[in-house]
């Protein structure tokens, strides 16, 4: 029986993992590329946020490490949107006020390397792994001096990012499938500091969006009541970062599409030329595991795009389906390893297309009058029926509802909703008796294809 | 201006894009990692057999090997069914008999480099590429004894195949795009040699066709009056590589299938255990070039499944339409490569799709009396509407129509042909005046829909 666990990569899923599988009673021993970032700063100490939702909360809490974080934790409890116009509306996430919460990743990781550690888990850092040698069990490692050395292993994980080592080993093997792809858009960190009292520029408890169709900003806030700002637009095109050149430019663009952000963001030229540009991939693979000796997991099986806040939420729910797996199964490896994988694959690849599609809803439909009718609709539908339906937003964010129903729920709300809208104004049709017979016909139909 | 050019891969494609350079007067540079095939037997020594098209004839015309390659070519007018009930039929391709040629990928290769050589081309045998510096412009090497060396190039084709070098050093960069996926089945040569007189055990102008619905053998003729035989059957399942274990259990399965074979074929038993199970990947990514140093070409670019026999043809076509591109641009490679690029992405994904269509063709499609039915139709249509409508597999195999086109044809073919069978016996409703005059609006429509 193996007892013996070795991870590589001590990011947040990395280091979730290893808080789990020791109190199953597994020796953990974890490789991570990276210096350690509790005593070395890294790049250039700008946090990027993650919106903690209730996935991530749940391994949190079998990690006991709730509390502590929710106490760094800003609750968002909708999308305060920034119009073309000027004008501003709130759309709340949930019907009950529920919220997703801004968490630094620095600050989370941190808690979570010494909560590993406080829980007997050895982390070596500096240790670049050059190849994963599956067949001997060996990883290839090189320290940061460029000593090269290698370790055995009984099992492995690969918790190492969506440039995965353990991955780039196993997709050389005969009859793996794999895929990496772009989108057209790629990122850059701009900032909205504190003002000059002290104070959140803007309300804080709420994510800030200004959509503009292929391109959008967004504000998350920090416990240093700064907001961090992310510019998501295409790599070429006009406009896009290619077509802007000059500072002229970027000024001039900034201004047009975002007036009411400029003010308060003082540092914005500097920080648009300093800070790198960067693109956003979605990787696949299959299998995820081989033999009974090794596992992708989190970012390595299944990278995706942020646009549904759902990437460290998704990783911390592989998580939580291993640690219960290890309930059911108790130490039968062989056992574990295709049940996680056929657990998780479907609702991996499931919250890989809800994430490509949520970038299109909120860069360009939250700006749109129609679409924030319809969720004031969900809103009242999912009180009206209430455990029959409930929109995708609140079943990906605030439910343990597996992302693959969600995704399949996704295509019968935009049926149901069509037809509902397609009647004219909801909120007056509603108070009529045969319009709610009507819906209630309808609901059966949605339910049978949810179910389907 | 740029007159060296170095590519990996002295394959198929990588000798015939030697010859073709060479003709435009550049210095070239081949380095290749198997040992040289003209003096080493490689492999078990049994030829994989290649169906040479149209495509595939204008490159080797280009390179002026077409004369010579034609001699050892056996051309095969059309599939010769084995059915499942004993029963024998003959598919002619094209309506004016046209053929696609067996030929030995070995013969042609050894053929290709003996020309390249006598065209001054320098070849490196046994040249490993383990890394490409992109950056730098060096191709890491290492040699037979695992010496390793670097050389510069200037200009570096990657005709180094489904699983090239410079494809891997390409895959790592920022914003490429890449797909690898295997099909369920999996392929193993099998052998009908010469009757005991040294005469061909059947029909030797016919490419030989078992179709079995999830799974098939095919039978290419050779020079030498043998067979070569793929098995192209599923990996896991019943029945399945997998399912296949013992002597009794193999031999019940091909005399169960595959009778009138099995008197054929000796050696089945030995060949089927000794013989590897092979597995067919297609690879797609995006972009194939890299600046103005750099290009993937053939199988590095385009992996495909075989059953199109389209991969060499498609490869070759890349070749002339190369060489067409530098008879436009001279040596503007800043020009030719983003040309050849646009020019074949969209073509080498439409063959991608081609291919896994027509292995549901082969083994499933050709069996039904339907298909045969519908084969003869549009043998009719081709001639009564000579010009207008060409069945797909004679776009593919006996044309330059792009690929691209080929794939939007099919299905307004599949429309055509349903909305024509749909009206019981085509050949006795067609001497009706009536279903004539609606027959050409349908082809009117098809037209409307191929061109749109």
């Amino acid at each position: 029986m193996n007892r013996s666990i070795t991870i590589l990569g001590a990011g947040l899923v990395g280091s979730v993992l290893s808080v789990l599988l020791r109190k199953k009673g597994y020796e953990v021993t974890i490789y991570e590329r990276r210096p350690d970032l509790r005593v070395s700063q890294i790049g250039a100490g700008r946090s990027i946020n993650l919106a903690m939702s209730t996935r991530g909360w749940k391994a949190l809490e079998l990690a006991g490490l709730r509390e502590e974080i929710e106490s760094i934790a800003i609750p968002m409890t909708g999308r305060y949107l920034h119009q073309d116009d000027g004008s501003a509306a709130f759309q709340p996430y949930g019907k009950n006020g529920e919220a997703i919460y801004s968490v630094s990743r620095g600050e989370l990781n941190k808690k979570l390397m010494d909560l590993a550690e406080a829980n007997g888990v050895k982390i070596y850092f500096n240790q670049i792994c050059d190849h994963v040698d599956l067949q001997h069990k060996q990883l290839h490692l090189k320290d940061e001096a460029g000593n090269k050395h290698t370790v055995d292993y009984d099992l492995l994980f690969g918790a190492d990012g969506a440039f995965s080592a353990l991955r780039k080993s196993m997709t050389v093997l005969d009859r793996t499938d794999y895929q990496q792809f772009y989108i057209n858009s790629g990122y850059k960190e701009l900032c909205i500091p504190p003002s000059a009292n002290g104070e959140f520029c803007m309300e804080h408890n709420a994510l800030h969006i200004w959509p503009r169709h292929n391109f959008m900003m967004i504000g998350l806030p920090n416990t240093d009541k700064s907001f961090t700002c992310t510019l998501f637009f295409p790599f070429e095109g006009t406009p896009s970062f290619d077509s802007l050149q000059t500072d002229a430019e970027i000024r001039a663009f900034f201004e047009q599409h975002f007036p009411d952000a400029v003010p308060m963001m003082p540092t914005l030229m500097e920080d648009y030329k300093n800070n790198p540009t960067s693109s956003l991939v979605t990787v696949k693979v299959a299998p995820w595991v081989y033999q009974s000796s090794a596992c992708l997991i989190g970012d390595a099986a299944h990278a995706i795009v942020p646009f549904y806040g759902q990437g460290m939420n998704a990783g911390f729910e592989d998580c939580s389906v291993l640690f219960e797996l290890l309930e059911q199964h108790g130490d039968n490896w062989d056992a574990i390893l295709p049940a996680f994988q056929q657990s998780r694959k479907p609702n991996a690849d499931a919250v890989a297309e809800l994430a490509l599609n949520n970038f299109i809803e909120m860069r360009d439909k939250v700006a749109d009058p129609k679409f924030l009718e319809r969720k004031k609709i969900e809103k009242d539908l999912g009180i009206r029926f209430a455990g029959r339906f409930n929109s995708v937003y609140e079943m990906v964010s605030f439910s343990h509802t597996p992302y693959a129903f969600a995704l399949n729920a996704m295509a019968a709300q935009d049926w149901l909703l069509a037809k509902i809208m397609e009647q004219g104004d909801y909120f007056q049709n509603i108070e009529n008796a045969t319009f709610a017979a009507g819906l209630e016909e309808w609901v059966k139909e949605y339910e049978g294809k949810v179910h389907a």
